[in-house]
């Protein structure tokens, strides 16, 4: 798995191009295998599920998102060669930035992009390069990876949202993890905040209108809070995912994943199966027995030396509070002198609903990824 | 930053062979800057620290781990032409591993290898490539990259142990890592268990003797228990590290940094900075402000947008409970029937202990890489 | 040096996409270090350079090639992130090229491509990613590499055209290859035909006329011919390539640029310096005496050990004929059945003429690679 | 396919290390397939067919060249994890080589090293890295792969001399070659010179004998002298080459190929199929027209569009003389003073013939790699 710059993958292969106010944003999607039944509904269904505007706790920019492929599909089928798309940048609004050109925002990349590339060239519109509208790309390139495991390995991927802030949607000890895991097929993320439907706490009391009044009263106090995700593959009927997926030593399954996850704007912390709680654990309680029928549980997450055991593959994600708060912040400007600013503007209180798609789409292309390399090596 | 199976890094490049059991374990490090003095003794004393036997709480295996560098060192200095190093493997008890050679261990990559390359090749005798021992030659390659930071960039790299199993070393609250994280350079780990003398709680106390009777009552049930560790980057004096390493998107510095601790054999949780704590926390208590002096606070763990920060680039992790445990399981052999088996041998009741040398030569070789990508590009 | 599929570079990279006949081709450059002016105008004025239509010797159709870049540039600068940019095709006339969707034409690669992805996926519209029309892209990736290496380096690059089926423009003993090779600064290729003016034969004799007349008859004799080019890149003034640039053993620069220029459609020979002419010779013939004012002379082509020299980079390269001739020839269908075809159009008689400007191209995207992973390691 | 330094290949791939004089030299094959039947002997079988001191026109070095694997093996078989390889070094005689530490010997490596590296880092014994003894690394790593080839796709892999110096094997017109592509499957290389037998010209009259006085005459001259080498893949019976090898665009068969062949020590021109020829041939004669029982003639080297044809893949390859000759020259030292120098020693008069079992090995490479591709994507 490489984790060049900007592409993703060594065999199902993205790279990715765009700033959040530049002309577009774009991709190239290389190493599909030939013959899948590609068009660009199947992209924008994804993309539409991480659209900004859909309820007001997602930003209020009007982004269309709507996914051009340039090449690599003929006659409705992916020919094998690059898949080259772009998506437009129409409501570009740049004045709503100007007046953080000079300063760098606290939490945000205008310090360190200043530092790395020049601040004489660094694009400060709306985030440029290290505006989260760079991961519409990578639902775009995971749409076709998704695409791909469902109808070739009847492999599903799943996200969701375990706790905003302080509200826990789902509890996290090991025991409640090891239920839902076994249930993960039964879940259902298709509502506002990518709750995992019917398993929520509280779902009977409207889960939703609980959440939407906690980041009602967050995003009144001009503040932002955090999120944990998780997201899982698993295998429907009795078709499973390939065992032993991944690549021992550095390039381990969950290496990948971890490096794919963390790679998410404002993912700080990645979990495979029982993840920190592991570390506490002993070994009686940690290690899955296995008998004839399977594993007999599943604190692993689903893979073991760094391939995947046939289980379903379980990570979780801790995604930072959204940088922008409307707060009034210390913070330098470019002359190095003291500043006090609040970063306004239309965001998302809390960023890490919008990751829900964006963890599908890079565990996706993850998989994806590690097929072709066991297709290539051993199968 | 690559993942390629065996090969870690783009630039700095490790490329890791052997098995527990085989005539030897090595390596390759490809990309090493000329210049740099460099003899066996740099590496050895590094390889000296993760030994077994150095405490009943580490395995009792004698491994001598002796490295003999083959190439690329001419006069004492490194040439820029790959530097090949092989550790024999001198106490290899094939005997001791026999009786496992037709079970699948619980919580081992015996199941997953067998079903990836076929178990008719799989080299069970003490797990094989997935052993621990092949971490070694981590340690060796990650030797070199160390002492290429120190002599160039005054970067010092440390890791320590917060906790084993329900022993809290180090406080888990966001007050507690933020005070540690500003006295990182002043944290010294040469002890038997790694801890971050003299910042333990209980330091006063002898935490030593406190952590030995626990793991002493853990061995004696037959168990084992998981960890928690942590390893940071730091600048001495007024030298610090380029401001700005790691590349934006998919080779974010925390991706890589991810990605290289989750490939450490039984890690199944990576942080960046406050990590979890993250998911709970408001943006107002998150987001490190700025001063014309530097950061405010550092629970970024060093990090933005992907890039470096300039301030101790800082990464927790989860360590797993040892998989092999002396207690009765269940579990199949080859022939897919319920065996009852206890793992005897050898072994650390805590692995996480024997990881910290690792996470340092991991995050070494990291760093190495992204700063070469750095003078690459931008400098 | 990476070979991916469609990605050329491991530090300068340009991943390319796009069909002949699809919506539009396009690339990204990735890598690019920060800073460099940039607008659409520096890459046009190279596509133009290669544009078919500007004699009769090169296919007729209308192609625009307007060249649109979409992100990386912030300002009239490189930012250091990916320049992503297409070229739309607005001249597509399918129906010239329904007649052959069902026969595999002789020396193109559409009987390859059908048995590698399958013939009902294969986009046969001009040749479709197979196309002579991908090496725009590799022109407008070049183009940028070629800015960054004469603002930085002040190294230049020309390609010329050494002959034309039997019309030899150089002569191509040893002897007439060491005097071009001291005089390469002063070559003009600002022609019809890339000649190599003041330095062609009979240059006084109007020898473009005669390459015309030349290829007229070809054209009218629905035939193609082959040609022989060569690329070099040098320093202007006392400025110079920096020595050492390649890596030894896999990634020799010779190695990289062989594979370049291989990769170029039709090209079938690659020579460095005296090429198959050092087969025959004495090593008192070929090897480069040194003095200490330089070489003496430079049949190496400017690489020894597979790192550059400091002397002119040299290359030569074997272009096959234009594979499509309207003569009628033998082939079979997609149902394996005999036929008998001529393969009509817009084609150049001579392929070779236009791959002087990507010959260009790719030795400039070489260069800039190898230059950024001398920094890198060495420097 | 990746050309990073030292590292051929993207699937199956090859890490050489190790310098003339150095304590081994050695190698890390990754990515091979597990199952495949392996032990010493193996590789060094091929090994001993480049062995030094087979002849009086092979350096009289007395090279043991023993390999033993450290890795990857178990059982007999490979296991898919890392196959190291090591091969020590045993005749050093450092002392042959102190009189040009100081001197940069014409043709040699010795000035582009020491301008890349430093020179008070090259190591100077024996060329140390730069030494054709770095070949061995790629015949051994390329008999797993002849191995792998043979016995999994019939696939068999010859090298042989077409021409040493000015003494002709074989005729270089298009009829000659097409006529030798056709009978690939019948030559025999076993003899001292690699010459294809029966085929030689002059092969009645006993050709060996005249190379051998030809070669002694250029040695007694104090000279050496080129090689033309010629390398072909061809399946065996009704087994064939999977048609459609390759990746369009950079990664082309014949790009790779190209890349492989130029990566040889000397090697300074690679054609495919009819190569430089074919500059100078008519549309009409280059093409390979088709019947329902294959191609009609194979001009192409068995490549079109960058893919693999299914029939015979053929190159070309220019080797320069040795640049090691006894005569006397005019040089630098390090500091930059003009001298006289010969190089004494033991050196082959014609390295071309040492090549020929590694220009087998570097195809074996290429084609397991990019069957291994095919199979990721395609099949």
């Amino acid at each position: 798995m490489s984790l060049s710059a900007n592409t993703f993958g060594n065999f199902f292969k993205l790279t990715s191009f765009g700033e959040s106010h530049g002309v577009a944003i774009g991709g190239v999607v290389d190493g599909c295998p030939p013959g899948l039944s590609l068009d660009e509904n199947d992209i924008q269904q994804e993309l539409d599920r991480r659209k900004p505007g859909t309820s007001k706790f997602v930003t209020q920019r009007k982004e269309d998102d709507k996914v051009e492929i340039l090449s690599g599909v003929f006659n409705g089928k992916t020919t094998g060669t690059p898949i080259g798309f772009i998506i437009k940048n129409t409501d570009q609004r740049s004045k709503d930035y100007s007046n953080i050109a000079e300063i760098f925002r606290p939490g945000h990349a205008d310090f360190t992009y200043a530092h790395k590339y020049g601040n004489e060239v660094r694009d400060y519109r709306g985030g440029g390069r290290a505006s989260a509208r760079e991961t519409a790309v990578r639902v775009a390139g995971g749409a076709i990876a998704k695409k791909w495991l469902l109808e070739n390995y009847q492999i599903k991927i799943i996200a969701w949202i375990n706790s905003i802030g302080t509200i826990k949607i789902i509890n996290d000890d090991a025991n409640s993890k090891q239920q839902l895991i076994e249930n993960v097929a039964k879940i259902d993320n298709k509502n506002l905040f990518f709750l995992p439907m019917p398993f929520a706490e509280n779902a009977e009391k409207n889960i939703e209108n609980l959440v939407e009044n906690y980041l009602d009263g967050i995003r009144k106090q001009c503040n932002s809070v955090g999120a944990n995700l998780s997201v899982a593959a698993f295998g429907v009927d009795n078709h499973k995912l390939p065992i032993g997926l991944g690549s021992p030593v550095f390039a381990k399954l969950d290496a990948v994943i971890a490096a794919a996850m963390m790679s998410i704007n404002a993912v700080k912390g990645v979990e495979i199966g029982d993840g920190f709680l592991s570390s506490q654990q002993l070994g009686s309680e940690h290690n899955d027995e296995i008998s004839p029928d399977g594993f007999l549980s599943n604190h692993s997450g689903g893979i073991l030396g760094g391939l995947s055991s046939g289980q379903t593959i379980w990570a979780n994600l801790a995604v930072k509070p959204t940088p922008s708060i409307a707060m009034m912040r210390r913070s330098i400007n470019i002359r190095n002198e003291a500043v006090e600013m609040r970063t306004t503007g239309r965001h998302d209180p809390c960023v890490g609903i919008r990751a829900v798609p964006v963890a599908e789409a890079m565990l996706a292309l993850t998989l994806a990824d590690a097929i072709m390399q066991d297709k290539a090596q051993c199968k």
